[in-house]
């Protein structure tokens, strides 16, 4: 007997037929005798549609009363699952955010749970009811509803598992797990058994899009034990066992749980990265303050960093990368500050992806990076920059060669799987 | 300055365009000084398609969780005229039932309001905040979503507005008012300024669908003034004084405020009726109960009953009316009880209508019922069955002359308009 926590996202509960496969997935592991609370979002759609209702009403609307209108999504498939549940003769209530509660700060449209009075659920065990709650919604310090931002249901899922100390908080998806890179891109790629919290927060910061970067450092911080897996499987399976992994799915956990480390896990990329270049800057003490005081003040976030001595010795030219969404201000940023820093040229271009090798075994592991290096070199692919840390390697590259970089580093660290 | 309630219906907040215009009737009253309550219907259609999910969900389901679906088109509609007010400068919020907190018994799918704790609400109208109430909707005993029953938020905005001690309800539908007649029938018919409690409930209770029967005893019971207006009035039109009725609408109030009190106020019909006669029931003592237990025992309300003596003076014709609903049952009921009845035939027929004239002033008044006789006995139209009260006097008779009775009628009480 073990105590989970399931969560279905939209596409999952699209309509009455997928919440009926949803609730013989629930079936299941309650007849199988665990303590299960079902987290779930809105009716893929719905929230989209509530959102423009409050779009439409005013264009400047009061984040209190779009919290109201968007949170009654997940009220409705909660509703609808439990009805469906008790159709199938297992036990089910649902609850919203207020009623469990599940108590957030008061930042409307996004806020962050700040406490879960889970007392009233876990009582309900003991009669063997399953617990549909509502995500992506809580109640503010002034007893409004509050919506946890777009995608919250995930944080509801793992808070709840913290709160209720479950033995493991299961993801349900429309993919079957993390892979070891885009199988769209890589056919090789296989699916990761485990993975540590730390890789897949890096996974996930580099637009391996299965789960959300703050719902895993919560369960990092919590060590809610998670399980990526796809709600597309037959609900008939055999139920889970709490200790052991299910056949299918990613578990992501800490990383003593994983025995056989892999040097490198997996490949992500990232395509959302532009490059800017200072063509001749001065070479002199405080230049890189000029530049980087004033795109920290503007809010952009700059990544990596690469500095060139120039052939005269007096002048560099210096490149660093920002979110493609910030290029534009980026640029404005400069250009404003050119008298201060002094360049010849300034160049932004978006034509660059992030390419990154990303595994804690690498800690224990010198040679990852030259392997890497001579992987692109072999294939005559430019690194334009280089950044670490101590379980990834990243290099910026042109993004014509996403695909070929991808699938020849895939090669190169031993992730091609044998029925790949 | 008074105090207001404001009710709109499903019809009035279709889309965001119709909510914009109900939010300018809102900013009226705002502006005018009142202290404002609005409370809001789901958009038309939300809730029959919230109630097909939960029947799609399963035929049999928990009216508990019914109650979370279908409360949750309030709560949208709620939230948005929030938003629109804001957008047009007026300070609002939303409440939501367990906000405020409207306390219902726990009969989920029917609740009954047992205590609404407004404090709340009455505290922030010293800011000149409205209070956007989501109507059909509280919180029962164990602090779960109930809902007071289809069209419960007329019953919404009366308790509220009894709670509140409001000057006025202003119920805002897609009529301007209660009309003398059916003006599709009776092309004479005006609109009727003011009527009493008790002759709008004969009105409601005989299909004059303007107000719920059961939001009408609420008023009655707590003195709440209810004015009846149509919310497709310019917006922009004078604002109310509490203490005069509006230019248009109907104001539904205590006798003793109709200074002029007309014999007649209305005239009203039902077509839900059907008729049942036995044919040559031995008359004789104990044979009633032998009737109308039976049918009092399977829950069905008989209303009107003759009993014709018979040619032999031993038997007797005896013909009552049901609701056209029950007829099959009513049958069915007589049949199993033929024994112990002892008839000739049973016939059933609904090709009947109950027409009457409703007024307060017939109390004082006698000769109301001949002069209705004589204008149907004019046109040859035959009275079926007769019933009366101290302010009604209904008449059964074939619905192939509804139009006409009601047209003579109308004309024989003196309540043709003169621009009719």
């Amino acid at each position: 007997m073990a105590r989970l926590v399931m969560k279905f996202g939209g596409t999952s509960l699209a309509d009455v037929g997928r919440i009926a496969h949803v609730a013989r997935h629930v079936k299941r592991e309650a007849q199988a005798g665990h303590e299960v609370v079902v987290v779930v979002s809105a009716m893929s759609g719905a929230t989209d549609a509530l959102v423009r209702l409050t779009s439409e009403a005013s264009a400047l609307h009061d984040a209190r009363e779009y919290d109201v209108v968007v949170a009654t999504g997940e009220q409705v498939t909660a509703g609808l699952l439990a009805i469906t549940l008790q159709g199938l003769g297992v036990s089910a209530r649902s609850w919203l955010g207020w009623q469990i509660a599940i108590r957030t700060d008061g930042t409307h449209g996004g806020a962050r749970i700040t406490d879960i009075e889970a007392g009233d659920l876990i009582a309900r065990f003991a009669d063997g009811q399953v617990a549909i709650v509502a995500g992506f919604q809580g109640v503010g310090p002034d007893n409004r509803v509050t919506t946890l931002g777009r995608g919250g249901s995930d944080g509801s899922a793992v808070a709840l598992a913290a709160a209720i100390q479950a033995d493991r908080c299961d993801i349900y998806t429309d993919v079957d797990g993390v892979y070891t890179a885009d199988p769209r891109i890589v056919p090789g790629a296989g699916r990761i058994a485990r993975i540590s919290y730390e890789e897949m927060l890096e996974m996930a910061s580099l637009g391996a899009r299965v789960l959300q970067t703050r719902s895993v450092e919560m369960a990092m911080v919590h060590q809610v034990r998670l399980q990526v897996r796809s709600s597309f499987e037959d609900p008939e399976a055999p139920a889970s066992r709490y200790d052991h992994q299910p056949a299918a799915g990613t578990l992501v956990c800490d990383e003593d749980e994983i025995v056989e480390k892999q040097i490198v896990s997996g490949i992500a990329y990232s395509k959302d990265e532009a490059k800017v270049t200072l063509v001749k800057v001065a070479d002199k003490p405080g230049v890189a303050a000029r530049i980087f005081g004033p795109l920290a003040r503007a809010g952009i976030n700059v990544d990596m960093i690469v500095q060139n001595v120039s052939d005269d010795g007096k002048h560099t030219d210096l490149t660093f990368t920002v979110p493609e969404n910030d290029l534009d201000k980026a640029l404005d940023v400069i250009r404003s500050a050119r008298k201060e820093i002094g360049y010849n040229d300034l160049v932004g271009s978006t034509n660059v992806v992030k390419i990154s090798v990303i595994g804690i075994g690498m800690r224990s592991h010198a040679g990852v990076a030259a392997t890497m290096f001579k992987a692109l070199a072999d294939k005559a692919i430019n690194i334009q920059a280089i950044t670490t840390s101590e379980i990834k390697v990243s290099v910026l590259i042109d993004s014509d060669y996403t695909e070929l970089a991808a699938r020849v580093l895939h090669t190169a660290y031993g992730l091609d799987s044998p029925d790949g």
